[in-house]
């Protein structure tokens, strides 16, 4: 199943309320002198990767409720994703999971990507469970493991999934590694740590020159009293020690309760090595929530510290940007509109933020107004310019509401039957 | 000081934009059949009280910057109050703390409350510290303690405090009991629950029939193992104990990481049992940070709540508005102005919420459509409704603006001089 | 498989050290005129259900690592129950679950169980998953769910395993409802709780006069953003509602960071309203860890609290004690060895503590003292008695060390194959 | 006040129980190869420096409960620290504060150290406040103002305090930074992170080469909504900055919740990068009670960490130890004591772990029998071993029983009198 563009057009009928509502606040900020066009230039630029795992329904480790439709095959994940991208137009990308969706024909998998707009971002590997027939097993480690052969087992996956990779354009390879320990005295901190610098290094060697190595960080799931990569100082080290293609990539998810990310952020990016990010939301743990759906403001905080990065700091390379969400009562496809639409909001309200008033507003200690500056930017309703930034792609004014009205989970049921069950968790 | 309605107007200048905005906004909300009069109305009936502590600068233990022209006598607090009021229009209600606001001169004071437009709301008493000449110490507890002379002592002193208060037209009373332990094993549990039950039934049973008993409850700090009144439940099994004018206090600060203070606000309503509410805001703990500084999403779906069980729950009385926040590094005034323009801006997305198209929804398990609902209130710029809230009261198109061109703070350091200190902290 | 006196008495050797180390440790504390023997019954009076879920390895939301020679039939785990309670002498019961455990033969069961000398305690209802061939699903929600067709079959789901109970002897039916939203607005936090009460009064009204309903409580997971019955005040007060054989069940691992669970313990008890206990051990979330491996001190401050409750709080009833925990890189009955010694330890070390003079340091406000007596008791390696409980009961020395070199697990493997796989998650 | 050994010994009175307890305990170990005498020498050379302000009462921000006799002076207070000395033996040192700390008369407070057997450890420099007469204000920030003139006077202050050590015989300065922000866009985090990193540079520069800088990190308080230096990553990265004898400080109490501080700590010494340690415990925040009164298992796995690293980490500096609580509701004479034994019983316990059979178990994956010997280890009562290390210094069989028997708070209200007040929060 693919939208043309027609039937989304059809579906976004008139332009009437959109053309007020923009007409409106383009008035409302020119008058503090925003370039309005520019504005909806960089939201309509704004990509973001789908993981190929995020469209099937994922589930906890009390079970997990089926949902329809599914996509089967990676073909199907992709044609996923062509939807997506159509309603939204800022799903450009799509990012695999090694060995889930290892291809069979790459020229077919590429061509549909092509016909979708789709390209190949960061790539994924998995040492974090074992694959049916795997020679060596993971539960205790794999690139922290005590054992040389398991280590070199799993550096050589990471390689193959480079290999992969490469044959579909991606130029980056996000490792999470989920060693650790659910127990203290498990293993010896300090050993784990320097194995995994070393099957760090080896990855790192094995990549082409053109690739960056992308380091992901996490406090705890699935090891429960300790993770050997658990923090963003610990993930930096390592990226140090790699090299310059080396970086740290932050998931929303992955921190402690109460961390303030948006420092983390502005760190790594003064210290250009901030690489990925992967998107979510959460109230407890790694809740991999809908974007935006429990601390909204949070996510903005966030992106003023990227666009500030983007804008100030030419030491840090183009980021990976990945939404990394597990949809167990939403329909996964309609949980992702609502993702891309929640990034979209806090880039451009990000964008709002008047950063030389707020500077200037800094330097005089005049908190209150530091403050007035950033709520004034995150209070205003930016929807007309998403809208405008979609438009004037040919997606959608309304991607949900399109979804619906073309009845696309109902097409995809049609074509893939109900009982489909995606690869993945 | 006090602030004329004339030069508020003044200050207010040319209503062109905001007449743009408001009525944009408006044709808005009018095709989704919302009565704006009757919102705006609403919105301009919403009071808040301010604490008589919060006009002064705070501290930390780590000690305390000062600041100039504070209030130092009661009669200051109270104008301190009225100046908020008369920008805000809904700062109309002061909240004393005994015994650092007792009047020497009740007519003169209500008087100022009078010419101000403010009365009296609940009245706090404090047996957290000891007052200088006290017969016995609460350094080990006060309604709590294993001590029946110093619990007499405390519970006389709430006593007091209400006789205060009816002086002044207050009819309710709250308690914040700091009791607790810093060490494991420093106090039988039972015993000092049992005591505090006792004590609140003494309180309880020497106010006037028409006054309300709240109880506030807080985990930790000033004691750093336990506190006796250390959640909801607690504070509902006393006021259930004591009886049906003693109500459940949630102050905004006063619970555990990542808490889910909404439902605690929905249950305690459906139980008729919510009496009293203190805004602020925190990332850590009782931070007493202005209120929607840190998760304005959060205030919202706890506003969502409120408006619902004010609209759905006849058996919970009316509630007691209060900000409980602390101002270490910005002018106390401009804080709360900021506190107060979240408050209501929440208020008003929370009314904006479709209720019947939310409950439908929930029928059908839409999940998507619920989130749907909720974020599209709270993406809806409301500031123009506070605006037209505040104007059709006589107060400040933007009290901030106003507060800063009527050198506000430059008259009341003439007035009262650089190095006063407030009474409090 | 099953373990007999005399192998047990072999693996155990020579008493010599135990009988050096337990004369010492009873001289030591006859000096502070304990009762030791009278100590020694008490611990080994102390008996613990294992969940039939427990014999076999947990997984995480990211996989599952097999494990070998795991019981397949409800008679292989009671089988490894009693393998438990040979060596340990403290797991005298098992608690299943259904419909992982729905006996086919009965007098067959109930045959095994007594030649283990195994009972059947408190026995557990499942709503949170969809079971093969369900009628309705339980996707959004069962004891709260909006649709009266749902509720009604998870309580006569409820009732059924009453039913199975009652054939067993078990005496009590624990509900742990998942029950609960991932996303604000979802569903209506006042109807959920409204429909929740009516569900748990209707299981109540279902059940034999001479059985107790124990609600647990927990604040997330599987659900992200709430949970129906979220803390113990919510439990608290649905068992009021139902009546005076509904309790509150405290599992450790169903708190908020940083909670107090021994006040609540204490709380409860002295409200008559603990009816049962899951032990288990965490740092971050529900971790559900080997019991004492995290934080063995807070266990013995439980255990202070619980002896405290059972010496002195008549109105509450025997408690359900069960171990909840999982097993994901650790020998099921060899974790589950460590748990149960774990208990023993913290219930040892509770007794130790002199609650007179606990009470009259508490008087005198003498802080450091208290902590002093309460950690002189918890500093006493009490591995002696342990050891002196377990051979009056004709147990091991060292139950792991005799797991070991009766090479149990071997044996297991041996009679079962390598490759069976445990009913449950 | 000075205890002489006599009176000392004199309180001891008979050793019989404890020669019956070090020799039953003696005889276990030395079953498992222990070197008994070694251990004992090893527990009786560790020392932990007491901070001059920890020897008044502290207080929270609601208020201070006073204490009689406190120092009201510096030599008093390095007395203070000589009757901790004279009893526990591992009090051999104290850390002075500056301003606080101020000699007048360096002979004198040396000469007094040094009857005391007391040296200077770390020295400590404060710009969390502002000085009665200080030119300019640390409101808004110290070393990372956005002010240069600020800045140069708290780096001047630093230098100054190096001065001041230097003539006392300190080796080492300690920074912790309070600076930070409470609100969001207050103050922009890359360049309040660059010019802390200028900040500490200019310090480093300006010590001798003899010193070492010591960088503290806290994620908050008493800022709420950032702090520079936050977490481990950052401390690290300045020092690394700064150059090869800057180190990070670790504090126990500035930590997120759930933090694995242990894994910190191995981090660091592998990197050779721990340069000092401040012991508390807590149970929300920097609570700063009684060391080893919460979470006396966490502290005994951060000294395995330690003892490992001190034994296998030459790159790692030798760490300076120093005890870093607050007394609210104790004697804090009382409260040292029982914190000094904490940690001489953690790291007694940590000595007793066998790092072979440990590191052959890890390697076997045996998590279980991992946990037996880190438990083993736990699990044993070391007061013996403790007592014995005293009395081969001729300090205190029982130091807080030793206290109250030679009555020295009284002794020292006789020659202070009742209202003295410790310099100091």
């Amino acid at each position: 199943m693919q939208l043309d563009k027609d039937s989304i057009l059809a579906a976004n009928g008139s332009l009437h309320n959109h053309e007020a509502d923009f007409n409106h606040l383009a008035e409302k900020l020119s008058r503090s002198h925003t370039d309005v066009e520019a504005l909806v230039k960089k939201i309509a630029d704004f990509q973001v990767a789908v993981p190929s795992w995020a469209l099937g329904a994922g589930g906890t480790r009390f079970g997990r409720f089926s949902f329809h439709g599914e996509p089967a095959t990676l073909e199907q994940k992709i044609a996923d994703v062509g939807i997506l991208h159509a309603l939204t137009q800022t799903a450009g990308a799509v990012s695999l999971h090694i060995p889930w969706d290892v291809p069979t024909d790459y020229a077919a998998v590429k061509q549909i990507a092509d016909q979708n707009g789709i390209v190949f971002d960061a790539i994924n590997s998995n040492t974090f469970q074992d694959q049916p027939g795997a020679k060596l097993s993971y539960k205790h480690g794999s690139l922290a493991n005590t054992d040389e052969a398991i280590r070199a087992q799993a550096v050589e996956h990471n390689h193959e999934v480079v290999r992969i990779g490469e044959k579909l354009g991606s130029k980056s390879l996000t490792v999470w590694l989920a060693d650790g320990t659910s127990f203290p005295g498990q293993r010896s901190f300090q050993k784990a740590l320097a194995q995994t610098e070393k099957s760090c290094k080896e990855i790192y060697a094995g990549m082409p020159d053109d690739w960056s190595l992308l380091i992901e960080y996490k406090p705890y799931e699935p090891n429960f009293y300790s993770t050997v990569i658990m923090d963003w100082g610990t993930s930096f080290m390592l990226a140090n020690a790699c090299g310059e293609r080396a970086y740290t990539l932050v998931d929303l998810g992955h921190h402690l309760p109460n961390s303030n990310i948006e420092q983390v952020v502005a760190t790594l990016m003064a210290k250009g090595k901030l690489g990925g990010f992967h998107f979510n939301d959460s109230k407890y743990g790694d809740d991999d929530l809908t974007v935006g759906s429990i601390k909204p403001y949070a996510l903005f905080l966030i992106f003023n510290e990227l666009v500030y990065g983007m804008e100030h700091n030419p030491q840090n390379p183009d980021l990976a940007w990945m939404i990394d969400a597990s949809h167990n009562v939403k329909d996964p496809l309609e949980d992702l509109i609502q993702s891309l639409e929640a990034i979209q909001e806090a880039y451009a309200k990000a964008l709002l933020v008047d950063q030389k008033a707020l500077a200037a507003a800094q330097l005089n200690h005049d908190v209150v107004q530091c403050q007035e500056i950033l709520q004034g930017a995150y209070r205003t309703d930016v929807r007309p310019l998403l809208e405008r930034a979609r438009l004037s792609r040919g997606g959608a004014l309304d991607p949900l509401g399109a979804y619906r009205t073309l009845r696309v989970r109902e097409g995809l049921i049609g074509e893939r039957g109900k009982h489909t069950v995606a690869t993945g968790l």
